[in-house]
C-alpha cells in the first residue's frame, strides 16, 4: 500500500486562535483524516519535530509526499530541502499544496519564483477540470464549488505545466491554473491550489477527493533507476 | 509585408438586424479595420463569394488566415477545407475566432470535436494572460475586460495547447481556455475566443491587439519545406 | 479485463510469399499472440472481413484498439474510420504500428501529413527510452536492439507528441521519434515505430513488451463523458 | 542590436595542450568570433576574470548569456549563479553549452540532476532536426554531421523540453535530445550539446550557425514584468 506522509508547518495552528479552531490538531491531521477516509494509509510529521519531521528514515519509508507550509518556509533547513529533492527525483511523489508555491522545495524543483497575486476575502473558488481524463480528475465531474477561499491569481510564476488539470475561477474576477502536474526525474509532482489556514478547505469532499487521487497518481510507476555513466564502446 | 486575409461567413450580418446594426460590413470588415489601425494590411474574403472566398488564388497570397464562422459551417466546402488545411500545412498562418472552433477546418486541424459549454447572456468576461512572454501576449499588461460577452466555458476539447496564453474568467462562473496556440506542419494556429455576432467586440481595443499579435506570431518562421521521401544508403 | 482487437490490412501475407513466410497467419495474429503471452485477452480483425472488421459491435467490445495497415490505407471506407474516430474520442485506447503512420485514421487524429522518411535496407535499429518513468518503458530499461527493420527517418510530420517516449537509431545514420503518446478527446493514442512486414519485428520481446505496455497506458481512465452544451444562468 | 556575453572557464584552453592547441584564446573567443560572422556583437568573460566575469553590471548588459564550463563548475560561487537565475527570470536569454550540462546555474533551473550517459571517442555525430519550423533550426534544412565528438547518450535527466529542435544520432549506437528549449520567468533557455574542448567543434558552420539562430531566439520577447502582489477587491 502507498505509503503517504502529510507534513505541515503546524505553527499557525498552535498560536494563532482563528486557525487553531479550524484545525485543533493542525492542517496535517485533517488531511491524513481525509486520506484515511479514501480507504489510504497516512502518517503526519511536522517542522518541529526531530530532524523538522523529515529524516531520511522517514523520507526512505514515504512514497507520496504531501507539504503544506506557509509562514515558515524560511525555517526549514536547506539539508532537509535537499534530500526531499533527492528522494523526489528518485522517484517519491510530491504533493505541494496552497502557500507551498512559496516553500523551497517547490521552488527548487521548478527553477522560477512561483511568485503569483493573492487576496484574503473569503471569496467563491470554483474548480474547473479541464483536463478530466487525468487520473487526478477521476470522480470530480465538471469541478467543485468552494464557498469562501483566499485568491490566488495568475500570473503564477511557473514552468508550464506538463498538464493542467484545474483552473480555479474567483468570484473577485481572477483566474488560477490550481491543478499542475510535473515529472522530474523519476518523481511526479503535483501542485493544488486550495487550503488557506483558516477555512475548512480540508475538509472539502471535493478537495479531499483530488489529494486522493493525486496521491494514486503520484505513486505512479517510476521505471527502473536509470544509469548515467561513462560508456566506452 | 505579411498578407493577412479575413474571412468570415457574412451572412448574420445581412440577415440579422440585430447583427447587422453591430456589424454593418460584416465582421470581417471591422476587424480588417483593426488590423490596418494596428499598421498592417488586411484583406477580406466571405462565404458567398466565387470559391467561397477560399480560392487557390487567393490562398496562394495569404500568409495568414482569419477564420470567423457560425451558423453556417456546414455550408463550406470539403474542398475548401481541405485548401486551406493544405496551405496551413505548408505554412500559412491561421487565427480561428470565437464560434469558430466548430468550423470543419479547425476541427480538421485539431483531430477532436471542439465541442464546449455556452451561453448567451452579454456577461462580463475578463481575459487573463498566463504566459506574459509569449508574443501574442505583447502590451496587454495582465490582460483586459469585455463588458458583454457571450460565455464559453470547460470543458473544451482540444488537444493540449502547445502553448495557452489567455485564460477567459466569466460573471456567471465558468472558466475558458481563450488564447490557445498549436504548430501543425509548417504552420502556426491560433485560437482566441472572443466575438459574438451580437457584440462590438472586434471593436475593442484589446481583442485588437491580441488578433495584430497573433498575425505577427503566425506568420513567423516556418523554415524550410522538408523532404520525406526513399532515402537509399 | 481490457478488451483488445489486432486489426491488420492481412493481404501481403497472403498475396507476397516473402511476406506470408514471416507472418503465415497474418501480423495480426502474431501480435495476438505476443499479448496473450504477456497475460492478456486479444482478439483480431482484419479489412476484408465484414464491415472491414470494424463493425460498431466489434469496436463497441474494444477497449483499445492496435492498427497495422500498410499498403491499402486507400481501401478502408472512410466510414469505417469515422467509427474509429469516433470511438477513440469516446475513450478507446488506439495503437498505430509502423506503416500505421499513413493510415486514415492516423492522419485524421493528427490533422498533418503523418509524412516521413524511408529505407528498405535491413538495417540495424537500436530503440532508447527517453521517459524512463513513462508506464510504456516499463521493463524496457534503457531499450533494445532489432537486428534489421525498415529505416524511418525525421523528419516526421505529426504535432509535437505530448509525451515522447522512445527514440530509434539506425545504423544507416537516421534517428525517429518511434514512440509518441498523445491524448485525444477522451482517449490515449500511442504510434510505436517497427514493424515492416518482411522481419519477425513481432516476435521480438522488446516489441512485445511496448505493445504490452501500451495497451495498459491505452485502456487507461477516460473520466466521465463531459457535457458540453448550453448553460443558462 | 543584442548584447551577448559569451562565457567559459577557459582554464583546460590554457593548462592542457591539447586543448589549447584547438582554442587557444579559449573556446569563448572562438563562439564570440563566430557571432560576429554571422553579423552579431558579442563579448567574452571567464571564469577568472573578475566577479568570475559574472558581475550584476556584466549581467544588466547582457541580454543573452552564452554559457560554457566542464572541470570548474564547483568553482562558480553559489552567488554568481543566483545573480545570473535571476537575470534569466528576469528576460535575459541563456544558452548553456555541452558540458555546461552540469553546471549549476543550468541543474538550477531545471531543477533536475541533469545527468547523462557519455564516451570521448572522437565519433561521428549526426544532428538531426525534428522541429524545422522553430527559428533555431533555420537555415539547418535536415541537419548537419560533425565528424569527430564526444557521445553524450540518453537517458538525459531534465524536464522535458517545452520545444524538442535537435536530435544527435552517434555512431557508437547511441541518440540525445541535442537541442531543448524551455522558458523559466521571463527568459529563454537553450540546451545544445556539441562542443567538447579537445574538437574544433564551434568553428563547423552548423553549430554556429544553431548558436546565432539560439541568440536571436533567445533575445525574443519578454513582455512586461508582471506585477505579483496583494490585490485587494
Amino acid at each position: 500500500m502507498t505509503r503517504v506522509t502529510v507534513w505541515a508547518e503546524y505553527r499557525q495552528e498552535r498560536s494563532d486562535p482563528a486557525v487553531g479552531a479550524v484545525y485543533p490538531d493542525g492542517i496535517h491531521a485533517v488531511i491524513a483524516d481525509g486520506l484515511r477516509d479514501a480507504g489510504r494509509e497516512a502518517r503526519t510529521a511536522s517542522l518541529d519535530e526531530a530532524d523538522q519531521g523529515l529524516s531520511d528514515a522517514t523520507l526512505a519509508q514515504t512514497d507520496v509526499l504531501i507539504w503544506w507550509g506557509h509562514v515558515a518556509h524560511g525555517d526549514v533547513d536547506d539539508a532537509a530541502v535537499e534530500r526531499v529533492r533527492a528522494r523526489v527525483l528518485d522517484g517519491m511523489g510530491l504533493i505541494v499544496l496552497h502557500s507551498g508555491h512559496h516553500s523551497k522545495i517547490f521552488r527548487r524543483l521548478m527553477g522560477t519564483s512561483c511568485d503569483l497575486n493573492w487576496r484574503e476575502a473569503g471569496e467563491r473558488e470554483r474548480i474547473w477540470v479541464v483536463d478530466p481524463v487525468h487520473p487526478i480528475a477521476e470522480g470530480l465531474g465538471e469541478g467543485f464549488m468552494i464557498d469562501a477561499e483566499e485568491m490566488y491569481g495568475e500570473h503564477f510564476d511557473i514552468p508550464a505545466p506538463d498538464r493542467l488539470v484545474l483552473i480555479s475561477w474567483f468570484a473577485g474576477g481572477e483566474v488560477f491554473r490550481s491543478g499542475c502536474c510535473y515529472e522530474r526525474g523519476r518523481g511526479r509532482i503535483f501542485y493544488f491550489r486550495p487550503g488557506h489556514e483558516t477555512h475548512p478547505t480540508y475538509h472539502h469532499p471535493g478537495v479531499r477527493r483530488v489529494i486522493a487521487n493525486a496521491v494514486a497518481w503520484a505513486a505512479g510507476p517510476m521505471g527502473d533507476r536509470p544509469e548515467r555513466r561513462h560508456r566506452p564502446l
